[in-house]
């Protein structure tokens, strides 16, 4: 298995992109990352994306997108696994560099969903869970979190607020990060009277979802000696009902995916300079924590508390504002995860870098953590 | 890059089943998969599938898959080419056996089509070719192949009973095919009076959607001396549109990935002894067999015509019915074709079998040949 680098990058700021399609998105964050590689042309184009199928009646989207590209013969395909899609399609093109076939691999992640109406993208984003064993029910996805948030509480004897610093580090970073949907800082008191979405889950609880593109190109590492490097790369899944875990308030798929990139890259968590993980939900971000390896089960809030997770913190996560400041536009999220961990091992995340960073660690979820990819990636 | 072998092989027969919900289908063709190929934990579980967004709610196939198979913590992530999907899935687990990484990968294709109205088939379909620019205007995707085959029939001069050898072999082969939809040969009368679909395609021009599942578990060869061999793996992309085509009678994305095919198998055209097309339209197969050089441009037809595609012809096609009798569950189409190919090459297609046949190819095609996906196939 050979080496993979990363060697061009490119992003759409995440906003409500009127006037630009869903062809319109992924095409400029393509375009941005091979120029930024200095390549014409791809030898295959992966495509993460959720909702295309029934919220922009596009199921073909590998070849609309290399067709538009003008990339036409280019091998191309969608991944789809929820919000893990765009991790998904990392993790392939990375398969596909290393097994010797492909040279030059695009891997885009794009969403286009506010050109419709909130009850069409809530079904949509239900699609995530089990359609015949929890959605049936009724339950939306947020619905959800908020059933496996407030058992935490419980079982841990926490309150609303104590899960206030994840919001408030994601909006600060969030500000640093031009394309960022949210650019301003957050108060503690604007924490506590964030209007309830799915009580215990409030406004600040939970990360909005936009219009974004984010793409990378990959190489051999062989090729490009300059560029950032991807020293493990895992995907696993649990089951996808959160009924059917022994422990609703785990993630195992996390588990299982994070120590198999660790084993992967030879680290440790302790050797992680930032984690770009997914809190879709603040719950989601202390399960990923105490998951993969940060913090002891019950105690991903505390260490939040501590301080450990901001940029001059033990871990920083969310770095560049993370899905809740940044904006979780689904399918494309784990790609801005990729672009930004790798913005930071460049050193070109500006007013967001990290200091020394050498090791980015990225962790892409779908539906309750039924879908984890995760990527740990080098500074060369 | 390792070679990859086909160890397991399960399908189950292309119906309306009403008792079977989309992952029933998934796992008794993936489980059945696993035990023929004596394997019973996957690395890795790549789903082929085109509606299940939209039509059964589902935007996390693979995680649900990999679950209810009992095969918790394997990968897992969906594959989506329109009609292309299956095949596409094929690829990516090829791709990542050749990789080094993974050893057992399943790969399933699967759709369940029968639980809805066909006004919505038809937009799901619809889903296959551009949605801004095709099926905005409400041309449907019958409709869009039919306008390329009254082209065709303009450029050659060709009458639409000249189509028939097509229907006739593949539902003369399909009755040999305990898993075929439909299961009895056809007369040219039959053939001649076929009602009108979208003219100038009738019935008999047109294949059947339904449900169906279809599944290979992938090995490196060197662990598999006896398994049917993956001789070429190649996807290929065409304009999406029709109209962005300097010739809409022309396949060209079928020819690239022909082309490429070939040149991984080190054979050319005569070398196969069978061919599972894409003959989701009678003009489809006819535009298939000239792109991939069996047949001059305009001769498609006329080698039809003269008997070469039947299973004593010069080049079999359809062996086990294709898409027009065997059934087209669309995402899982390109595994049906696989599946059926690779028996052939074991010698245990039954009452279908083509003599000495010792290389197969397929070629699974996503929209009007956007995304083409070919496979070499050859006895160990």
């Amino acid at each position: 298995m050979r080496e993979v680098a990363i060697l061009g990058v490119g992003q759409i700021p995440v906003r409500e992109h009127w006037e630009l399609s869903l062809r319109d998105l992924a095409i400029i964050a393509g375009r941005e990352a091979m120029k930024d590689a200095g390549i014409e042309k791809a030898d295959a184009i992966y495509v993460g994306n959720m909702t295309s199928g029934s919220i922009n009646q596009q199921r073909h989207l590998g070849a609309l997108v290399a067709d538009f590209m003008g990339q036409r013969s280019a091998e191309a395909v969608k991944m789809e696994a929820a919000c893990g899609s765009a991790g998904s399609a990392m993790r392939q093109g990375i398969l596909a560099v290393a097994s010797g076939e492909l040279e030059r691999v695009l891997v885009i992640g794009v969403e286009k969903m506010t050109e419709t109406s909130g009850k069409e993208i809530t079904a949509a984003l239900a699609g995530a869970a089990d359609a015949d064993f929890e959605a049936i029910h009724g339950v939306s996805f947020v619905g959800l979190n908020a059933l496996v948030m407030r058992r935490y509480m419980h079982e841990y004897g926490l309150q609303h607020r104590d899960f206030a610093p994840f919001a408030l580090n994601a909006h600060a970073n969030g500000a640093k990060n031009p394309n960022a949907l949210f650019q301003s800082p957050i108060t503690l008191r604007q924490y506590e009277n964030g209007r309830i979405v799915a009580d215990p889950i409030t406004l600040y609880d939970a990360s909005p979802i936009g219009d974004g593109a984010a793409a990378l190109l990959l190489v051999p590492a062989e090729h490009a000696p300059e560029a950032v490097r991807v020293a493990g790369s895992a995907s696993a899944t649990d089951t996808l009902g959160i009924h059917d875990r022994t422990d609703p308030i785990k993630l195992e798929g996390a588990e299982t995916s994070a120590m198999r990139a660790y084993a992967q890259a030879g680290i440790r968590p302790q050797d992680v300079d930032l984690f770009e993980l997914h809190d879709a939900f603040s719950i989601m971000a202390a399960l990923s924590l105490e998951a993969c390896g940060f913090a002891d089960p019950g105690k991903g809030v505390a260490m939040a508390q501590a301080g450990d997770i901001t940029p001059n913190g033990r871990i920083p996560i969310s770095t560049m504002g993370g899905l809740k400041a940044r904006g979780h536009p689904v399918g494309a999220t784990g790609l801005y995860q990729l672009a930004e961990a790798t913005l930071q091992l460049r050193d070109m995340a500006g007013e967001a870098q990290i200091e020394d960073a050498r090791i980015g660690m990225t962790q892409n979820i779908g539906g309750s953590g039924a879908t984890v990819v995760t990527h740990i990636l080098r500074r060369p």
